[in-house]
Parts: structure tokens; C-alpha cells; sequence
């Protein structure tokens, strides 16, 4: 479909449309009568394959439409109206959601970002000196942990992190959530070694992100013990969250979760990010640090970028130095072979 | 598509995925890279032919994907923090929208509904009142009046009526606001003198309604004076409203915007609508009153219900004495003549 | 104090600052060091006291400094964020707050008034609908009662409707709240059978008004059953409703429960109130209903309004018809014999 | 009145009542009938004199009971929906307001705090940044700047960096506030070169201390151009903060007023705050710096603290090192000479 004379684009992994099959299934859905609201046979079919790939055969999925919205309908729903949510100062709920989460009445406690990461030890300093505190009843109290898996660094937190925070999380009486936005490039990747199982095991809630990871739209809110959040479905509505036509978000995971599709759709494009590392590396560019996912961080010499430009469309990350810049590619499930390697050799 | 021994389904007129050509449009478009948020071409297109439909070459069009969403955005975008809207007591935003204009700070000013309408009569005294209690300052200043078009009932504003409520708006300084769910509905009946033009020459804003109109999602939101409310982008994020693949939106009304398709799209539903009046009339019904629109309420005697739901999936709305019931029977784009006529054989 | 060619004043009763005994108390005290935040010896004792007066011994006392602030803050701290709150369309919070419950994100769910009173079959019937309501998940879930006693109107719940209630609010696991501005004029009253006893065994939460009962400022917010608001003091700061003086609203209740003044205090106030109506009901006036504590609602023809006017402030409260008015007219514990008695003498 | 027994107490500056002439007004004009929610004569003339005091005679002027309270309705007062508050980390409303600002829907963006002040060059990269942020759309626009005079250190901006604070906000359409909890001993210091007109000619807002200033109970809210913030009257009462007896913070601050009061009560704290830190200096101890108002920041050897703790409380600030630890010792408007020598004599 790609023109070798068109301009590459790795500005972001949400280019296209939706992975074809998940197009066929609508096509052929399309004019069988189905309730309104999830309560739909293909949303239920999509709840069953999800709790079945988390063993959690009680678990409650709806489905939302987008990062910022499951962020803050999940976060309200799972906080007191006085609590916090801590983020590392990178986490998308900090920066990119327009204060969607103060929209709510929450404060957003932010940690430092280490790639992406919040670091074990700052989480459980934050934690105890609130205790503390003997002004902690004149502050937000933080009932919540806020990740991002991978990070929006494409950073993985490891198991043993992740069993850490959740124990601190469980000593603290702080729940925990995790925003799977890009979640199939964590399962994808070969660094990783948090599975969903783990993520119901140790989370009061997460996501399991589609917009980013092959479907049309949609994300899947999963909550592993659903007596602990009465209501969703009514909190879900009063954020205009909820979808009359149910069904599109219920046929694309039923789809997506159908003969494993979602743990094997980011492997290409965690693939294509390892080989762009390789090859760059080789030509002498630096990393800001090795991904292990689908976003490539990569510091460029200032005077390289008009030309870069104009061959391939990137993501501005941040200026690294006097003379360099951090430029972010992304691939995708959409990627192909040939795209990336005529981005190696642009670069 | 439909068996004949299959059970009729006139529940709500959301029961079936999208029109065929938007199918086909994001088959086609479905693997070309295009930018997020709004920003690809397909997007702009159908702003450009919604701003043509509207005679509003200046419009801002924003798409969101439910009504509810589109709602609170909108009413929050337009209130001061202070303000409150004014509704029809039967209005979606008092009584269907688990308190979603609530969330955002704002009271619902209810007034009394006449078959789902705000009486002008009505709407003056109100706004006059406020103006001389004096007290006013303890109290909840009206700051927008919210319509539907055609109402939650089916029924609709006349143009003499809606150019009442814009003078009244204007000369007490509160904004218009119409909503659009079923909009497609009032644009193809025959009852209906309000076009898009007046919309959105007597509007401060207004929303297309998709969902229920012939897209699988997707509501398109009209500002004719986009001065008036800076930042709606933001405020659509803030509001977790914001889809990350614009394209999706887009794509839709650009197509149901192609060649007059979301004026014709109605057409046959309200045809229908009319042939269902028509023919339960004759044989004995009584209507709640007669329908302009797609949605029929019929005055069922209740010891025929139990058959009645045998064969038909209807919609309760209210019991209506002792021995009767109110029922709702939508008919929809999708809705075929033949189901039509099961329909009239088996009332 | 009053000159007798001063005007009289029946506006309302907060017209003067405090009782004696308050004042004596702030000087007495003033010098003396004390904590903050309500952590002082004033505030412990005022707390002991009411609870003792409550026979209450485990209840949380909060003092805030209005009427509106309380309501805001205990319908907040009662209420899951996708609950509102049912009160009478006459209620303070559903008129007189200027949206502060809303603003709080919940909805005023109004039932019609009765000389300012909830009817309790009309209660039963709104939360068996509700239940019954097949869309009840996208409207707003009732999950308090507030009532207000005496209410807006002066009227008064008498204890078996005041068991009636708290009866529906228990088996459909809804809250009651009472709003006890003016609870001195209630507690004062002949007409009355609900004591503060009764309160605090039926109420989730209620508050003993001071600002018009007598104190400079402050009301009493009394939670029976501590554990069912936890962090109560958080809630309080996070609304801005934390004094850093807590000794402010500590001594005057200390003060207000010490010998029993509170329930004293609206004596001569109910029984002024009386003596108006006896003595209007004799030359001649009709009342609006005969009120049982301390404000009195007189239907005026309205060509005696302006005479009325030159002589005595008094309250508008609506148009009675075409050639009437009502107005109120407003003892307090600070009105005297003298001025009562030129009030009856000039009308 | 102090007992050379009694335990000192430096641990804040709001421990005791208010000034004597406060307390004689209160008694003088407590039978006075006046007009609630601050139209009586004494919020009249406070405001007066107020206004006078700033030379800025079309000011508005709204009497409040709290910082927290100020703040909250202030900023939500003075920001779109969509925008948030630039304060120093350590601002009142960053640390200290339980999430009040957020509760009301906006996030408080911080910047480094250096001895409590946000350095001007920090604020301008800031401003700078996010105008040029590719994703500032995403992203909670900065719509004012927060700063306290004193701040929480209570240290003090100079007119210069006030100047350029302004010119920044100016230039980048941000609103300008300032927080003036402990105004009076700003005004009171040596160190001090902003007046009360300069803060009226800089700021879009700010408020007047007085509950630490010698009140009761109370912050004067002045907004010299009130047209920008229309209908603040009923924002105030929109967050429960409006005062049925506004005579309360009326007379308070009418008094405050009088005679240059307020000029003048806070000359003895900061006087006494300088004779202990010279006093201790001398005596070795080390400040955390040099205070110009009344709080005195101490670094104690933490084998010091527990017999210091014995004869003075004071308030814990900070961990310093290892072996040391940072206290707070506030003076008031209350202290004695006395007091302070039985302190350095302690020390």
C-alpha cells in the first residue's frame, strides 16, 4: 500500500485503521440486531476470552474509548473523593490529559521519572513520610498507584517491580492500576516478563489497550475483584463513557482476543524497534536507552534533523543537549519489513 | 437479512452497526497513515462539508462519539462555572445521563415538558423571574437553555418556536444549545420546517447526532461562532472526549456529509414510523399523540402485552392508567418494510 | 436597645450579632493559647457536651461556619460521587445554595413540597421507581435523603414521619440527613416531638444550627456513627471549611450547650411568633398555614404593602394571587416583647 | 496573662483570639440590627477603608473565613474550566489544602520553591515552554500564578521580582494572585518594599490576612478591577463561604482598618523574630536563613530537642541532616517581650 516516493511516517503508533480482521468482523456483524450498551453477544464473548486470558473467571471488562477517558473514569471510580493518585512525573495522567484527572476532584502526586518509571524506594519514601506527616490531614491523601506498562518511555517495569509496588500498595492500603495503552508491546516484547495473569493478579484494575494495538478504537478496563467498585457501569454512563453501540468495542476485542491475536500483534513491531536500534546503533547514533518495545529513542546531532525531516515524519521528544535532540520512532502492528529498513538506510 | 421466524426488534433505533457506504469508506481508508486528533484529511473533509451543509463557512466542528459525552462537553465548554441549564424536565441531560452535567459542576434547571418540549410561555416566565427575585444571587443563574431536536418523545421544535427560544436566549443573555441525537429524523419528516441553516443561525451550538443516525459512532459538534468558546479542543480532552483516531469520526461524516446521504438516511424510518401510526390506528389504537419522527408511543391495554412481547422487542415508557401501558416502538435507517408489515400484522 | 421611632425588623433572624453569654465567653478566653483546627480545649468540651446532649457518647462533632458549607460538605463526605441527594423542591440546597451541591457533583433529585415538607408516600414512591426503573444505571442513584427541620417554611417533620422516613432510607439503604439551621426554634417549639435524641438515632448525620440560633457564626455537624465518614477532618479542609481558630466556633458551643441555653434559647422567639398569629388571625389576617416555630407567613393585600413597607422590614415571599402577597415576618432569641408588640399594633 | 510556669508555646501564630479592639467592636455593635451576607454598615465601611488603604477606589471587596477557603474560591474564581494554577511546590495550595484546588477541578502546576519563592526565571522558561510545546493542547494551560507575601517560609518577594512577576503574567495573558494570609507582618517589616497599593496595581486578585493578623476570624479578598470577575458574589456563595452574618468579618476588618491597625499589629512579632534570631545566633545557633517577617526557621542538634521540647512547643518543619533537625518558632501580634526573653533565655 506504501509508495516508495511517500514520506515514512514513525510519528506515532496510531496511524492506521484497524488490523483487517478485526474490519471483517464488522462487515459481517453489521446488520445483525444487537442490544445497546455492552450488554451485546459479541461484547459478552469478548468479557469471556479476556477473563479467561487473565484467569480471572470473575473479573468485570467494559470497554471505553480511549487512554484519557479509562484513566479518568477509573481513577475516579476507585478513589475517595479527598485521595490521590501518585504518577511518575512522566505518567500520561501527569502531562498529557489536560488535567483530566483534577478535572474529577483529584490531585495527580506526582514521583520522579526514571525512564519512564517510578523507582521502588521513592514510592515507598512518599508513602511512609506521609504517615508521617503529622500535617497529613491537611494534605491529599494517596489512595492510588498509577503505571503505565510499557511506560510512555516504552520502558517495562520488571515482575519483581511490579510485586514490590503492589506490596507496598497492599501495606499502605493504596490500590493499584495500570494503564495498558500499548500493553500488546510489553506482552510482545522478549524483555518482558509480566503477563496478564500477573497484572490480575497484583492489580485492583487495568486496561488492555486497543486503540494503539490494532483496533479501530477501544480500550478494556479490567477489574479482577468487581465487588471492590460498585456501580462502574453507572460511573462509566455519568463520564459520557458509555457507547450505545457497545457492540464496536465488544466485536474488536472479541477479535482481538480470538486465537491469541492480541499476544502475538505487537511482536512485529517490537521486532522492526529492535532492528532500527541495531542498525542505528551500528551507524554510530546513541540511545537515550534501549527500549525493549515499539518507541525508539534516539538522540540526534541538531544539524541532521532538516534533513531527516524531510524523509520521515518522527515525534519531537525533548532537546537532549546544546546540540542534540531526542526524537522518538514508533513502529507499530501496522509496520512492515520495508518501511523499516528504508528507515535505516535514510538514517 | 432477517429471518421471518426471528423475533421483530423495535426497541431503539441503535440496534445495527453502520450504513454500508461508511463500511466501505473505512475499508478503503483503513490502512493510509493519517495524523491523530482530528487532524487527518478525512476529518477535515467532513468538517468542511458539515460547514457547507450549514451555510456556516466559519463553524468549528468537533466530533465526539455519544451523546452524553457530547453533553457535558458542550455544556461545560459554554457555562461559567456558576451557570446552570435549563431543560426540559424530560430532557436526556436531566434524567438519562447519570448525572453527567452534575459531574461537571453545573444544575439542571428543569422545567415542565409538553410531549418532551419546553414551552415558551414556560421559558419566559422562568427567565423573567430569576431576574427579578431577589434573591438571585443565592441561587443558580440560568446560563443556557438545552433542547433536543427532535425531543426524547419525537417530537419537534418548530421553527416559529425555536426563533422564540433564540430571541428569549438572546435578549437575557443565555445560550442556545440543541441536540441533535435523532437529528437525521427531523431533517427527513415531512412535519419539520428547521433546517441545519437555522440550527446554526439560531444556535450558540448544536450537535449532528451519528450514533443513531447510520454511524457505527459519532456525534458531530457545531459552533457557528467559534470565538465564543476558545480551547474546545482542550476542553474535549480534559473530558477524556478526545479520540487519538480522529480518522474514525471523520471518516463517518464525511461520508453520511457526501452526496446529502445523512438527509436521506431518515427517510424511511419516519415512512415507517407513519405506516405503523397509520395502521394501529385504523385498527383501534390510541397514540400518546402522533409522531413526526421515528418513534411511536402506542397506548397498549396491558392484558395484551404478554403476547405482544412474544413477538416484538419493544421499549416500556410509562403506565398510563390502570388498565394501560405506554410503549415505545423506534423504527431506524436499517429498519426494512418488511419488518414494517410483520410489525403491523401482528399488532 | 430599640428606639421606638426606629423601623421594626422581621427580615430574618440573624439580624443581631450574640447571645450575652457568648460574648462573655470569646473575652474571657481570648488570651488564652490554644490549638488549632478544633483541637482546643473549648472545641473537646462542645463536643462533650453535645454528645452528651445527643446521648450520643461515640458521635463525631464538626463545627462549620454555615449553612450552605455544611450541606455541601456532609452531602459530599455522605454521597459516592454518582449519587445525589433527594430533597423537597423547596429545600435549601435546592433553591438557596447557588448550585454548592451540584458544584460538588451531585444532583438534587427535587420531590414536590408541602408547606416545605418531603411527603413520605411520595418519598416511597420515588425510591420504589427508581428500583424499578429498567434504565436506573444511567440515571442518577438517590443515596440520601435531606430534610430540613424546622424546614424552609418553619413547618416541622413530626417524630413519626421523621421514623417513616428514616425507615424507607434504611430499607432502600439510602442515608438521611437533617439540616438543623434553625433546630433552636424547632427544639423550642410546643408543636414539636423529635428531640435531638431522636436525631441522632435516626440520622446518619445532621447539624445544630448557630448562626441563627443565637451564635456569632458556626454550626455543629453531629455524625452518630463515626466509622461511616471516615476522614471526616480531610473532607472538612478539603472544602475550605476548616477554621484554623477552632476556638471561634468551640466556645460559642460550648457555651450554647452548657445549662442547656440551646434549648431555651428559641423559646421567646416560638412563642413571639405565636402571639403575631394569634393576634393577626384576630383582626382579620389570613396565614399562610398556621406555623408552629419562630416565622410566620401572612397573606397581605397588597394595597397595604406599601404602608406595611414604611413601617417594618419585613420578608417577600411570593404572590398569593392576583391581589395578595405573602410575606414573612421572622422572630429570633434576640426579638423582644416591646418590638413584638408594635408589630401586632401596626398591622 | 501568661503564667512564667507555663509551657511556652511559638508553634503558630493563630493561638490566640483576636486584638482587644476586635473583641470592644464586637460587643458595641452586638444588638445592632444589621443586614446579612456583608450589606451591613461595617462591611460597608471596612471595605471603604480597605479600598482608601490600597488607593484604589472602584475595588471589590469580599470578606472570607479562611486561606484555604480564599484561595479555593479565588482560583476558581479567576480560571477557565480548562486551566490550571502555577505555584512554588511549597505553596499552601500545593502541599497544604487537603486538594481543595483540585476539588474544584484544577491542577496546581509546580514549580521549584526557593525559600518558598518561585524564582522569576523558573516562571518564565515555564510560560515559554509550554507556548511552544507541540502538545500544549494536551495539556493544562497555565491561567494564573499563586504566590504568598509572606510565603509559607516567610520570606518575602521584593517590589522588583513582584514587577517582574506581573510583567511575565502580563505579557503571557496569565492572571496574577496573591496570597496574603500573614500580610501584616509583610507590611510590618523592615525588609519589606510592597505596599498595599503595589499589590492592588500588580495583582488581578489578592487577599488581606487577618485570622493570623489579629482577627477572629477572616480574609479581606480584594479584586481591583472587579468587572473581570463578574458575579463574585455568588461564587462565594456557590462554595458555602458566604457569611449570613457578614457583620462578623465586616466589623473585624473595619477595626483592622482603622487608625492604620493593621499597619502596625504585626511590628512586634517581627520584632521579636529578629531579637531571637540575633539572640540564638549569637548563641551559635544556625538559622535556615535569615527570616524578615515572624517565622523563625531553627537548625537544632537533634540531642537538643527533646529538653527544648519540654519548655516550648514548637513546630517541626524538616529533617536537616543526619544529626539535625529544622523547627519553626513563630511570633504573633500576641507575643509578649517577655515571652521572647524567657525563650533566648531557654535557648
Amino acid at each position: 500500500m506504501t509508495d516508495t516516493n511517500e514520506k515514512l511516517n514513525f510519528s506515532c503508533d496510531y496511524l492506521e485503521g484497524a488490523h483487517e480482521r478485526i474490519l471483517k468482523r464488522l462487515s459481517e456483524t453489521n446488520l445483525q440486531k444487537m442490544d445497546g450498551y455492552g450488554y451485546d453477544p459479541c461484547s459478552e464473548s469478548a468479557r469471556a476470552r479476556i477473563r479467561e486470558a487473565c484467569s480471572c473467571p470473575k473479573a468485570e471488562v467494559q470497554f471505553l474509548i480511549g487512554g484519557t477517558q479509562a484513566n479518568a473514569v477509573m481513577i475516579d471510580a476507585m478513589l475517595q473523593s479527598y485521595q490521590g493518585v501518585i504518577s511518575a512525573s512522566s505518567g500520561h495522567v501527569n502531562v498529557h490529559e489536560a488535567g483530566a484527572i483534577e478535572a474529577g476532584g483529584h490531585k495527580v502526586l506526582a514521583l520522579p521519572q526514571h525512564n519512564g518509571k517510578i523507582a521502588v524506594s521513592d514510592l515507598e519514601r512518599y508513602l511512609t513520610d506521609f504517615e508521617q506527616d503529622s500535617n497529613r490531614d491537611h494534605m491529599v491523601m494517596p489512595g492510588m498507584v498509577y503505571l503505565s506498562q510499557p511506560t510512555e518511555y516504552g520502558t517495562l517495569y520488571t515482575l519483581q517491580e511490579l510485586e514490590a509496588i503492589h506490596d507496598l500498595c497492599h501495606s499502605h492500603q493504596v490500590k493499584l492500576y495500570v494503564d495498558g495503552a500499548r500493553l500488546a508491546y510489553a506482552l510482545a516484547s522478549p524483555a518482558n516478563d509480566v503477563t496478564l495473569l500477573d497484572l490480575a493478579r497484583l492489580c485492583d484494575a487495568f486496561y488492555i489497550g486497543g486503540t494503539k494495538c490494532g483496533a479501530l478504537i477501544g480500550e478494556a478496563v479490567v477489574v479482577p475483584e468487581p465487588d471492590t467498585i460498585p456501580h462502574l457501569f453507572t460511573i462509566i454512563k455519568q463520564h459520557g463513557a458509555l457507547l450505545a453501540k457497545g457492540r464496536l468495542t465488544g466485536i474488536q476485542f472479541d477479535e482481538l482476543f480470538r486465537d491469541g491475536l492480541y499476544f502475538t500483534i505487537g511482536k512485529s513491531a517490537v521486532d522492526y524497534a529492535g532492528q532500527i536500534q541495531k542498525a542505528l546503533t551500528e551507524k554510530g547514533y546513541r540511545l537515550l536507552f534501549e527500549s525493549p518495545t515499539n518507541q525508539v529513542y534516539l538522540i540526534v546531532p541538531d544539524d541532521k534533523l532538516p534533513a531527516l525531516g524531510e524523509a520521515v515524519v518522527y515525534s519531537f521528544w525533548e532537546k537532549y543537549d546544546e546540540a542534540h535532540t531526542v526524537i522518538r520512532l514508533s513502529t507499530s502492528w501496522a509496520s512492515t519489513q520495508e518501511e523499516v529498513e528504508r528507515l535505516i538506510s535514510i538514517l
